[in-house]
């Protein structure tokens, strides 16, 4: 009935009547599981949303702008905003964003994937004078940055509507109070409509009536803690009656103070597989068969790197007891699950929560030998002053499990993990490495765990890596030192590299007389394997994917500096800049990154 | 009555009556009064605690730990834990750290200096079985990791005691929810004497006999919020009355689950200069005249360089308008005061929230063309992740203050500002400068203002420099380039050095025939200056108040390897590593950074 991509904005909305609106949101949905089945996304979140979406896009028509936290569940928005027919190319590169993005639309303000900013965000347009809703999830509110935007509009006298987008899920478990709260509320149904409307600061003898009213009803309902915040609260409400939703959206719009609508919704509305997904597993996908909802893989028997990492602590477990784990909310994303019902008590999912995780991990270590705290490359950056000062200041062994480390592909530029190495370096007492593959992954972690004493960062790629199954914790013995992948008798040149691209590279070159040096201690380097091959006078070549800025390259250029080693090294990273969505590998070859133009650049030198 | 030097561990403590403890009490402000008189330090919370803090030690005998948050109120815990004679090298180089210190005794168990991460240690502990309290300030409590710690805290299973330390006084004022909740409860004195006290959860019929019960009291004495949090609530107690504390503790202490005892202190007690501040002023403060108050100045008609960015703001303003500043809680150690009354609505102090202020100072500069955002080098890594995906991401022109850049001296190791060149470079479109004194000041905040149109970053040192009354704001034009301070014909080496050192260094070595360059821009650093520099075929010899890792010197390494030119170059910066406390003088002689081992480490390369 609709053509979604003949929508060009969503002034068209305001012509529509209810019923019209739920056929609407079913084609949406319907489009949405279409196009992520197709291209991969985030699925979960967007079909709960879409509702919701359409209706503030009907009932708030005054300019208003709209915040999204996190930005992952903006598809109705684009949708909306006339960028249907770009969803051909969801992801891809060159294409639609899974994330907002001002560079496609003027309805998009704040480019944003990591959580919990949008409070601050909202707080910055209103205080400029621009209208603006925020949209955040129960997840995301959890986040500190979220609570302390919280703080700062509840004593604001302005108007600012904050949507509580409320699936009682977030990416994993929630935790605390926040999720506690909700599900009070939650339990309460028809808060809402007892709620006096009105209930302006009144004095004397009306403030004493509406202080008896106030605690007759307390008996039934007790107050939402948000208003003891100082905001005007509605709800529950329910995210998928359009009815309710345009009453409470008045009631909000009508004041002229911070309120809260909290609305109820679906995650994963309308497919079945994501609606009783209790896992987490729809909230994030890669393409998959709509029928049977099997995820296509890329290639057969491989795992995640951290599916590898999730082994190897399970094997740990079982020789050395006493391993603690600090998850903040990623649980099945990182491959975590199983290890999570192993541990029991010993797994700390603690909620979107990347500072808390990182000090708790610190204060953990304090007594607990085998502190673990898995994390993508990404959202770490959440916590580096806690990785400083907590961490590494205090010199804790703490092991971090820096996930999705390099190139992330489809997120785009808001998720990349090539900055880790470069913003880690910058970090006392903290070593960093990386392995190539499953291997390298379980010994680089015994290393971890059994010899290191400090904070040290092992940083794994977001990639498929051949499953070793016979491998186990626990059995290998290594040092912080290099290693020579072709050993060569009189190389014409050395190339130096880490991570997957150890193995990417390798059978690509392997007819050129090329020393290839596994490089999978970051921090320290491996200083005398270094000055062995600098003795040998052939050209150096340093391959990473990473930024250059304050890499692995840098480092060997600031040590030859330092030995005052006269030589150049050639170095191959990305320049310290956003990179948008792409496969790994179109990027790689955007950026001349790729192991064809490796070849002919080294083919140059050599 | 007590010889406080005599004091071993607190187990004393339990052969003194109440009447004693407030002798000790008295004894202990005196002290702290004079040691701080004498070498500066916090003062106005470490009086305001002292009482609080003889409290715990007696009560809590068996073992617990304590965490201070940010650790800078433990003037008295350390007294009681045998540190007393220590006073007398109170942030002295090898002396008494100002903050918590596990390498002074066992009695420190955390290794603090940032704020709002005391719940995630308490919890950290409690979790491996570690008794612990934690004692939180109210100001502290607004951080969103506190609020993070609170969430987690808040449905442990375990007991877990927080005591907040609530003076109503942030280092600047409070903000949000926190604060209005901590407010009302004030108001409503004596709460803890009619709520009841084993309020455990019943079913049945008690369970509506206790929702009698706590409706009609709800209708004097509305719930307490922490209580809806899921925290067991005690309070508000006096402070500064040891029969009150004790009962509560009591009372706290049986229970098995999550509990707050809220105590309000007076800050500043027992220095009545103190006790009247209402700015801050007395928070964290030189050394001073205890008689007159009046704070001992190291030079004459100097100012501070956050005072002169002040005094630059306010003149800009005059001209430009619609400045709009965003100050995370700092304002008097900013030096912002004035321009705090000047702006009014345009300036936000939003508490202690670095992360909120990055992103809320972004959103702002959506719709807003000056927007400032000043933070404390060590206290912007706090807000890394929202300065490189809110701001820098966005490429939003926001102008960073990083004020404190380089050594600060007595604070030690928690609040080096030696790492932010570091840490800054690797954030990508981020420009970064600073300035050797007044004038460039003025220059680089009109650059960064009128010219620049991206994020850029402005480190100025903790330093105080002449002031330039005539200067005004936006009469300057200059390029992102470097500048020659001691043009030579025929130099016999340059040195590139930025920021106070290239004052401080000038005169040391004037009489050699040295090329000294200031490079006030960081990145980018100035390619064709440095070019020409190398071209003349001398030492180049980088000097910087840093550390190495991904400094000044190391862009200027990998610009020349990049460049395939074969120089190497001397550098001068500090280990990648955490450094104590100590003058900046005494800290400089230790690393060989001070003028006079520079000057004869040039003079052996010339």
């Amino acid at each position: 009935m609709f053509d979604l991509n003949q929508i060009k904005d969503p002034s068209f909305l305001s012509d529509l009547s209810n019923d019209e609106l739920y056929v609407l949101a079913e084609e949406i949905r319907s489009f949405i599981i279409d196009k992520v089945s197709e291209h991969g996304g985030h699925l979960s979140g967007n079909l709960g949303i879409v509702d919701l979406t359409i209706a503030i896009n009907k009932y708030f028509s005054h300019g208003e702008k709209f915040i999204y936290d996190v930005g992952h569940q903006m598809y109705t928005h684009k949708i909306l905003t006339g960028r249907a027919s770009q969803f051909n190319h969801l992801r891809e590169m060159d294409g639609l964003s899974g994330f907002s993005s001002p560079a496609e639309s003027p309805y998009d303000v704040w480019e944003v994937g990591h959580a919990s900013t949008s409070l601050a965000a909202q707080a910055g347009l209103i205080e400029n004078g621009v209208p603006c809703v925020s949209i955040i999830g129960d997840g995301a509110l959890t986040g500190g940055e979220a609570l302390e935007g919280l703080e700062y509009l509840s004593t604001l006298n302005k108007k600012a509507i904050i949507i509580i987008n409320d699936n009682g899920f977030s990416i994993s478990k929630n935790v605390g109070f926040i999720n506690k709260m909700l599900d009070e509320l939650r339990s309460t149904r028809n808060y809402s409509n007892i709620s006096s409307k009105h209930r302006a600061s009144k004095s004397g003898f009306w403030d004493f009536i509406e202080r008896i009213k106030r605690s007759i009803k307390g008996f039934f309902y007790p107050p939402s803690v948000f208003e003891s915040f100082g905001f005007k609260y509605y709800g529950p409400i329910d995210g998928h009656n359009y009815k309710e939703m345009f009453k409470y959206f008045k009631y909000a719009d009508n004041q002229n103070r911070p309120t809260i609508i909290h609305v109820i919704t679906k995650k994963g509305k309308g497919y079945k597989l994501a609606e009783d997904d209790k896992i987490g597993k729809w909230h994030s996908v890669p393409s998959f068969d709509k029928t049977t909802g099997e995820f296509i893989k890329v290639e057969n028997n491989e795992v995640s790197f951290s599916h590898a990492a999730s082994t190897y602590l399970i094997s740990f477990y079982e020789k050395y007891k006493d391993l603690k784990v600090v998850m903040p909310a990623m649980t099945f994303s990182s491959s975590m699950n199983n290890l999570q019902s192993i541990l029991g008590a010993n797994y700390f999912d603690t909620g979107i929560t990347e500072q808390f995780a990182a000090s708790f991990a610190a204060s953990l270590s304090i007594n607990s030998p085998y502190v673990f705290l898995p994390i993508y490359s990404t959202f770490l950056q959440r916590a580096y002053d806690q990785v400083h000062q907590d961490i590494c200041l205090q010199n804790l062994h703490v092991v971090l499990g820096v996930d999705k480390s390099g190139l992330v592909g489809e997120d785009g530029k808001t998720h990349q993990g090539i900055y880790n190495i470069s913003y880690l370096k910058t970090i006392p007492n903290l070593k960093i490495c990386a392995p190539k593959d499953y291997k390298d992954l379980f010994e680089l972690m015994d290393y971890a765990f059994l010899k290191c004493q400090s904070p040290i960062a092992i940083c794994y790629p977001k990639t498929f890596i051949k499953e070793e199954a016979n491998l186990k914790a626990g059995e290998s013995h290594i040092n912080e030192s290099w290693i020579s992948i072709t050993k060569k008798n009189n190389p014409s040149a050395f190339l130096i590299t880490y991570s997957n691209l150890v193995d990417y590279i390798s059978k690509e070159i392997e007819d050129l007389n090329v020393e290839i040096i596994n490089a999978r201690f970051i921090n320290p380097i491996d200083k005398d394997v270094l000055l062995k091959i600098v003795s040998k006078d052939r050209p150096i070549i340093v391959y990473e994917e990473a930024v250059k800025e304050n890499s692995l390259g840098a480092a060997i250029i600031s040590f030859l500096n330092e030995q005052k080693i006269n030589k150049n090294i050639t170095e191959f990273g990305y320049p310290l800049d956003y990179i948008e969505s792409g496969s790994i590998e179109e990027i790689r070859i955007k950026y001349g990154m790729d192991k064809k133009s490796i070849r002919n650049e080294i083919k140059k030198i050599i």
